[in-house]
């Protein structure tokens, strides 16, 4: 019977793309934690879905999520996977959904205080706890500090490293993406909501010869991080070595990084460097 | 002779791309004003500098540059139209060019200490004056404060305009872009180095259904105007009427405004509202 009682809650994963959700998933699995995926119309893979135990809703509709977690006995959240953010005229509140929005209209907000608004409308209408993905997984799903892998970043990219980091860091105050890419001093493309790949993507054509260029990627100030941390993984390096990027930088204990084996294979055989730097340490 | 010494010095068009170039020779034509374009490989539109008085140079080519500007008794001398960067490898220096570029290498640096650098040199080995293009032109060339033209923003746009004046502050003190994108509180797009009209047309597929978008263009607070002012014209209202944008938001005497009277009559007439706000008036 204390065996019994020492079992953790019933653990709910929002799921959004990517391959967070399937790690979560596969986690419980192997921990034999009782697990529910509650998936949103149009924002999460449905094959994936499929062979878990889930529930389906819909953005806005706040009250019925609630009341399937509370139906499953739900008494974990975590936050998984990257959520496509509806227009308004995309979402079909009910009542305390209605009550959330009406908190933000008219309101100035990025993504981060979106997110903010709902953890708290959450942890006010139910006994639900908010998780981190890494308080459920272990703190190493994030990026240690330093060098990941063989590839070392020779000295020509520490003025870049740290324009990319300051400027990144700045866009965060205004919470206002997490990624910048930077080379020979000059930043060649800011992520705003296009998404990490799509940044990548367009700064092709703009990248120039001579020294290559970085992706660097931090985390906001005031970034939730329990729903809302900036992710690299396999198909980031991919990216990378497709644009020609010398190596990508993501802020140590603040970035997942997901597919942490083949990723720094990948970058090893490729020759990109994987960086972790918090954001003060000096670089050198 | 007191009417001849009244003259103004000769003036030399750094030639860049864009609709400014061409004003400011077609004024120089009008007032009777000896000039002469200089223009550079790869920067610069032929078709219309073979109609001038011009000579060619590369990038990274100051002394010859300066020579030439000697030879024709240029006394005066304007950045005009918008230049591609070169990467280092692209730059082939003379004497001053490579002196130019020492002072740069290993410095973390955007467009605009660039700039600074090129005007420092001309500036120490030449007795010729760097201008503005208002101050040749006139100040009417900046856009003025308050609604141009007939099409007023609605209140439902005044936090947007708010939120997108300080993102695009905050990333000019980074020396990053000068324009965002925002919509429904959101910030959509952010440009570097891919120009205004690139960010408009990415953030088409960004944009959602419901309230409209801004587009938010203000001077980077350390930028030297009279070098690199952003700049607004008739392709700037095409581009965002195409992406449905509902207004722009300038700078006022900030913003460089071409082709004002197509601009506005094109504004007025697709129901587009064009705003010149100043760095930290309120807005009702």
């Amino acid at each position: 019977m204390v065996l019994m009682n020492s079992q953790p809650p019933k653990l709910a994963i929002l799921c959004g793309r990517g391959a967070l959700p399937e790690r979560l998933a596969h986690f419980c699995v192997n921990e034999g934690r009782d697990y529910l995926i509650l998936a949103f119309e149009g924002q999460a893979d449905k094959e994936f879905i499929s062979k878990h135990p889930h529930a389906w809703s819909s953005v806005g509709q706040i009250q019925q999520c609630l009341e399937i977690l509370k139906d499953h006995q739900v008494g974990e959240l975590v936050f998984a996977g990257k959520f496509n953010r509806p227009s308004w005229a995309e979402i079909k509140p009910d009542r305390l959904g209605a009550q959330w929005m009406a908190k933000l209209v008219g309101k100035v907000f990025g993504d981060d205080s979106l997110l903010r608004g709902l953890i708290k409308l959450i942890e006010e209408n139910s006994q639900i706890k908010v998780l981190s993905p890494e308080s459920i997984i272990g703190h190493d799903l994030l990026a240690p500090r330093g060098v990941l892998g063989k590839v070392n970043p020779d000295e020509s990219y520490f003025q870049d490293i740290i324009h990319g980091r300051k400027v990144a860091q700045t866009l965060g105050i205004v919470d206002v993406g997490q990624s910048v890419i930077v080379q020979q001093g000059l930043v060649i493309a800011v992520e705003a909501i296009e998404g990490t790949d799509n940044l990548i993507e367009r700064s092709i054509p703009l990248l120039k010869k001579g020294p290559k260029g970085i992706l660097v990627k931090m985390v906001k100030p005031q970034q939730d991080t329990r729903v809302d941390r900036p992710t690299i993984g396999l198909k980031t390096v991919e990216q990378s070595l497709k644009a020609g990027l010398g190596g990508i930088v993501m802020e140590a204990e603040g970035v997942i990084l997901m597919q942490a084996n083949d990723s720094i294979k990948l970058a090893d055989r490729e020759g990109l460097f994987l960086l972790g730097v918090t954001d003060d340490e000096e670089i050198s």
